[in-house]
């Protein structure tokens, strides 16, 4: 079974930001897909599927890792 | 003898924006130096320093081949 789960991001851009969240949220174990709509100097939306659920903390670093900032859920 | 010349340059919004340029334009041949002054959604200022002077028309396919335009001189 999967999960899916929505996180509000802001700092992202481009699609070269777009590409670095998805490529350090996609290494985190049991993520199957990411999908981010972006929204240019606004806050994005990211979604993250995953065979077991993830705990925001988990998911706070990996976006931070990335030089993005999660602001809660949309 | 080195020639610096600057480009304003428009759709740049980020460090990975700087990136993906700096990398194109160091990439033609006799480019020594690649600064970006970066302003995120406005023009940025691109200053390519080279062994020899670049034609306008090789920057500027260098420029929109990393996604972005050369709209003049600054």
């Amino acid at each position: 079974m999967t999960t899916t789960a929505s996180y509000s991001v802001t700092g992202m851009t481009c699609g070269h930001c777009v590409a670095a969240i998805t490529e350090e949220l996609t290494a985190l174990p049991g993520v199957e897909n990411v999908h981010v709509q972006l929204v240019p100097g606004a806050v994005s939306v990211v979604t993250v599927t995953s065979g077991a659920p993830l705990t925001d903390d988990v998911v706070r670093e990996a976006v931070d890792e990335a030089g993005y900032e999660v602001t809660g859920r949309p």
